[in-house]
């Protein structure tokens, strides 16, 4: 990543990427056998990314930390583009909460 | 503010934001209440984030999607905060896989 | 109570009293409001349980994991009985995998 | 699992099983091969059985939701093991919170 670049236009190049896979050979493609496979392997696959997550922080493997949490971005956007969601729809949703700030902030917040 | 800010970058914003909030007063902010609590509350609310993101992709429910994401990744950039990582450094993890094509995408990966 | 009830026996007997607590008022009983709020809402609460287990693992705080992990199966037990499923369902699919032994116990797992 | 048998019956002698694959041939055995990778990657199967656990429940597939939560049990006793808590405890913890009921249920959980 360039320094100038901003961490949006990275993401949006990997998302392009990603999407562009659909339909791809999946013996050549991890992401396109992740498509082949369905959503429920790339939701299973999100559930193990965020559980080995926690054990790397738990375990204060900043490396770790850094590699596991790209892993849990990366399947993530596989789940949005399988659901034909762009990031910028949850770059959108996560600005929309900016702004709000002190004791407003958890109202904000959706319900979950 | 710091250094890599960038008006035109939400996520860095955020994640500033976030950064700002550490020993703040935890009444005031659900983020500050979140680092007054600690790792492991940061860490139980990402896998909670998890399995609705699971569950709302199960739904097909689109906006529902977007929010858990934005849940998600919000929670994730609470615990990178809380371990002194930046998001620069999980975004320069993800560039540094790409442009790694075809049937050498997954080798590229982390072992995990 | 029912058929296979078993005073000798814990764990029917907390699947008989979940089983017993649909339909009843969700402000007086824990599970009923499980159930009131529904399928989604039990299974984000196993989600939660479960990341919870892993941080008590990590932590090495047995107390903790032996409550940790009571919650997860007693959650786990909510979602069977919102499934209409009993827990004898899912102790003869453990026991059907007893006896194999050696080699042959992991291609006796079901292939997830 | 004979009729007669009732479940910690069942739970015990897995355990028994499970306890003695400790120290022996990981390529032999699919539960001594999981105590050869050590504590985190039985979190990671924890984590991967909880999500296909909640894949199964939203799919509605009662024959998946049996095994998938046979596996997470099953992997939640392989951490026990590893932990050298016996299930007993976690069955004692469960008898613990019997009895409670109404409105003092909630009460007396632990406060994950």
């Amino acid at each position: 990543m360039n320094a100038t670049d901003n961490t949006q236009d990275t993401l949006r190049r990997i998302a392009a990427t990603i999407e562009g896979r659909k339909g791809q050979d999946a013996a050549k493609s991890y992401v396109a056998s992740l498509f082949s496979k369905g959503q429920n392997s790339i939701l299973k696959k999100l559930g193990e990314e965020c559980a080995e997550t926690i054990v790397a922080a738990k375990d204060g493997d900043r490396a770790g930390l850094i590699h596991e949490t790209a892993d849990l971005w990366f399947h993530s956007m596989v789940m949005l583009a399988h659901a034909n969601i762009r990031i910028d729809e949850v770059i959108a949703e996560l600005a929309r909460r900016e702004g709000v700030s002190g004791h407003d902030e958890k109202a904000a917040r959706p319900a979950s």
